[in-house]
């Protein structure tokens, strides 16, 4: 992962994850509704900015379901207008090393937990779900988004990042290769209809509420299937991915703290972090 | 692979498989046409059940017609409804251990002859192709499916079985990804337009001749392209799903022996026979 | 790589390739445009046929492309017909092996430069893009076709070749799998509308000159990406197929130089050649 030069153009979109740094109370809002389902809230406001706390509230979390054997679990957002803004770039900036590899190996953990779940997982996708948050909603095996004017995509590149092999391997379990690679090189942010259209959604949904009630329509498909059979089945399906990570797991960690130490990563993140406070400043 | 439990509520859509027990003549039928083209129609009535004795006739049937330098071979089903029903649960319930090896390992060299055959192959499906039914048809280079009320899918997971991985490499030769791991955790049955729209057959035929036909114009494509660069280029492209199951090959028999010896899955496949009888009975 | 029977009934739409053996001046243009995209034109009459000395210049063009940062690269061709005809026939027939080997491991380099290369790619193919043709404009990150009577595809069975793994891989990279199948089986030739269905170019042209501003669209989308970021987002996700034939490069070349020295191949050749003769008589 690299931030390179043209940074601060690109910074402006994602302006917001300055203003999210602090947040009282639980990150994440976890509760079981009537049918079994668990719904899982990220609540980190503005933007559910991934840093190592809510990270490590989702990771929790995913245990808690995982126990609990519930029906199956939807993520959503409480921000009426972003699902996720991605990765915290402050746990970027100047970072303490060893918090830095804790925030990596958290965010790895949530992947292995979401990806490789054992309880069937939905999407609902109720705001813009840039870079980490739709690697969230990819890991997920179903997503409802709302539609209007929000967008998705693996946008790293715009901010001279370059996504993990494993983000790449988890879009390409979503979409065709060719369209992942045009995403990702381009930084796409797709529309809703866009993302309906290549497979990177499967449902578009008139508000939140109906989002999480198309999730529960795909869940409720797993009713007649026996649970261990369904999470034997998914889990050889996306066994590659999964594998792929385990064994380079260390060698991904020391790429993600290299670039960090990067003199020139540090001054294009600083640079960026500007940019975003005179945007807030005015 | 694994039975579980709702496996009774699942059981009424295979309940002819019970029935298809015995057989007399043989169960393969091979006769070559006036263009050269291999026909071979299984006929094990009702449902052409894989038991043992079926399976060993479509090896041998394989065998012959790579010998036979056919110009390409058309599968297809005797029943008017059926193209095959899949794998018959009688060689899992309470087997004899040596019988069940031998069951399972000829399952994988009738794969290995037929996805990997040196001749052009086609599938005329003319009636519902469930399970090992639908892996047979997928494991031929092209499928016609007459239309109407058939279906087509791997189905497993609703009978708590987990289709092996070799299944799974199958279906992603033909479909995305992303579309497989949804049919193959659902139990997905595809009806023929749906099964059209995502590639999982070729064409909708109006009925078994024309199906057949549908398949001869695809063999007819070759009629051109010399039979070495097109036989080569075919297990060039299919070489890895091969490879794959060449190396865990005895795991994956093992696999399947610890299924058949778990309680568990014994109970299960006591209750679905018994759940196939009392529907046989009405 | 295997040429075999059938192949004078194929011979007769490459007709073309036997007058294309001598040439004067060099046969690559290279030229970079006001917005400093590298323009590099195919020009060895008639067809563009990849013999060793274009391929060398492409090679070297690939090179000076890579050192002088350009915006990107549009790889075209100077003939109003064919973008390329693919591998010149005439550097397989009665070869000196010396010169065959060099003539393998520099397609092999041409093709390590384009498919991974660190600048942005994309192909303006305005004309037949048979063979090799296709692989060339299938190494580039996105293709604009003129409209009309052109066709792409890899045809090689059609001349009784198989094509080696590393062109299926960058096939499939484009193409679903089971599409690249399909068309390498059967040696499909696909019109500009079935190219643009099946995803193999992405946009239709109304001439060359149409080709080129589109492809420059295309390259357009990463003036506000850090060019690094852009670059390691490619080859992160074209990294399997280079590995592939980075392990199998020795293997690859023996493959091809194995098929040469077959006393059938090359009466094949034979035959072949003297089909082309007697049309280009006529």
């Amino acid at each position: 992962m690299f931030l390179l030069r043209r940074t601060v153009d690109n910074a402006r979109q994602l302006a917001p994850s300055l203003r999210a740094m602090s947040s009282k109370g639980p990150l994440v809002d976890l509760t079981v509704d009537n049918d079994g389902v668990a719904i899982m809230t990220l609540q980190r406001p503005p933007v559910n900015s991934l840093n190592l706390d809510l990270l490590k509230e989702i990771s929790n979390s995913l245990d808690e379901v995982a126990k609990n054997k519930s029906k199956g679990m939807i993520l959503t957002s409480s921000s009426p207008t972003v699902f996720s803004a991605g990765l915290d770039i402050m746990e970027m900036y100047k970072p303490d090393m060893k918090r830095a590899e804790e925030f990596w190996t958290t965010l790895q953990d949530v992947w292995f937990k979401l990806f490789g779940s054992n309880f069937a997982t939905a999407a609902a996708i109720n705001g813009h779900a840039p870079a980490g948050g739709c690697l969230l909603s990819m890991s997920c095996e179903y997503r409802a988004m709302v539609g209007g004017k929000f967008t998705i995509g693996l946008n790293e590149t715009a901010l001279g990042i370059v996504a993990p092999k494993w983000f790449m391997d988890t879009m390409c379990q979503t979409i065709p290769v060719r369209e992942a690679e045009f995403a990702l090189t381009t930084a796409r942010m797709f529309t809703v209809d866009e993302a309906l259209k290549v497979g990177l959604i499967d449902e578009i949904a008139s508000d939140k509420s109906d989002a999480i009630n198309k999730c529960k329509g795909f869940l409720k498909k797993f009713d007649r299937i026996p649970p261990l059979a369904r999470s034997l089945t998914k889990q050889k399906i996306r066994d590659a991915p999964i594998k792929n990570l385990q064994k380079n797991r260390q060698a991904d960690v020391q790429e993600f703290l290299g670039f960090l130490k990067n003199p020139k990563v540090q001054q294009s993140l600083e640079m960026y972090i500007q940019a975003l406070k005179q945007k807030a400043a005015k």
